[in-house]
């Protein structure tokens, strides 16, 4: 299959494609132009409230875009009503008290009925958005901030940011607009300017995804700005230590049945 | 205290009078003008995350503001540290097994180590931001209506709707604006027109709140909204008969230390 086509595919196609096992590989900016992509986190239901909880109370790294009854693998209420997020996502990765136990494409064997699944919104979408909207930037990369989120539970941990470079501050501005539009993609920037405000000391080194090769770092006259991460959910997760816990492979999303464009809150 | 020293006090003034039994009435419209009114629920652990849940699933009835830990009764993440929710609102209503049992001026009494507190978004506060840009409307009341929640565990049921009649459409599309930028007070309106179309088949007779005396009713030439109410969570989670819940009295409201206009998304 061709860039075009893949870029062309429904979502539900690419969730079928994925389903048999065909696409195994990162989803990122390849596949289903336009349509949401979306976080996973699976815990199990004698921590779903606490970790909703700490969803609710940081909305910009954890937008909850959809939460399972426990047991049940179909993020039927709001988005893919047929999805199954045993089968759907490229890549998992299943942990054992903060321990990585596996890397499976399917998590059909480690299902219980215990499990809550997570769906939240993620800044690929968001990125579609800035392409449609021809808001060109550089992605830095994903960093630890010193903001710490509001606790919830074992729940805790520093905002993970990502870091995008706007040539001139016109840009800046209607990516800052635009950005408010969509809460349920980290909403708006967490920081302008300044990495040093929020604890980051290096962006030649980002802590988490950096883009390969790495982009062209910020020069004198460009804007810098910050958006909460979907990392930041599974690094609190796993310093929780939880006994077990499923997420997607970095980059292997779930894509959803709404463009981002619809997700806009106003 | 006459009607313009209770709209000029501040939000912990007015906490502090009711924790002291000094205010036990409504406080719609008369204390603390512009600051953030809050509905609340509280209920036993064992059904918080279906409660978090539901309100998850649908944000324009149930905006969630705050939800405390088990047995913790101040909201001291999100709004008003020193608030204390057993006492600080001036009415209670306490329930066992769906049937009413109390309507205390405090629940020291009533008060748990396994009770969960949520503070959701009212539309007293977007009351207070349309009087601070000259919107002017008519309150006709609140009704059930024919739209379902999404339903989480034990609760379920329909979404309830204020209505409010604009004397032209620039009003009415302003407030839509307005309104839209203000999710936690239950963002953009559910329906527009026709009452019939969402199940209304009445507007002289209001299911629930309803001001005292009645609004006149809508004329030909306006324009007629509704906006998801905060009544909507309390009946649903009346009709779940919890064997325990505490909710306020209708109009006896939480007031938290933000301005409703600080609480805009952007």
């Amino acid at each position: 299959m061709d860039k075009e086509e893949l870029l062309d595919m429904s979502p539900a196609e690419f969730r079928s494609m994925a389903r048999r096992g065909e696409w195994t590989s990162d989803t990122v900016g390849k596949i289903a132009r336009g349509y949401v992509n979306a976080n996973l986190a699976i815990v199990p239901q004698d921590v779903a409230f606490e970790f909703l909880l700490f969803c609710t109370r940081n909305p910009a790294p954890c937008p909850v875009i959809d939460v399972t009854e426990p047991g049940n693998p179909h993020p039927s209420e709001m988005v893919a009503k047929e999805a199954d997020l045993r089968t759907d996502l490229p890549r998992y990765r299943v942990f054992e008290n903060g321990e990585l136990i596996d890397e499976p494409t399917d998590i059909k064997k480690y299902w219980r009925d215990d499990l809550v699944a997570f769906l939240m919104g993620c800044s690929l979408s968001f990125e579609w958005v800035l392409e449609a909207v021809n808001i060109h930037f550089r992605l830095i990369g994903d960093f630890f901030t010193s903001v710490p989120c509001i606790p919830a539970g074992p729940f805790h941990g520093p905002i993970v940011a990502s870091c995008r470079v706007f040539e001139n501050s016109d840009l800046a501005v209607r990516a800052l607009q635009v950005s408010s539009r969509h809460p349920s993609m980290h909403g708006a920037p967490i920081h302008i300017g300044d990495p040093a405000a929020i604890g980051i000391t290096d962006l030649s080194k980002p802590d988490a995804f950096a883009p390969d090769p790495p982009a062209r770092l910020p020069e004198p006259g460009e804007t810098i700005m910050f958006w909460a991460a979907g990392v930041t959910p599974q690094a609190v997760a796993l310093q929780a230590k939880l006994p077990f816990i499923i997420t997607h492979k970095a980059g292997h999303m779930f894509i959803g049945d709404q463009l981002a464009q619809e997700q806009a809150a106003l």
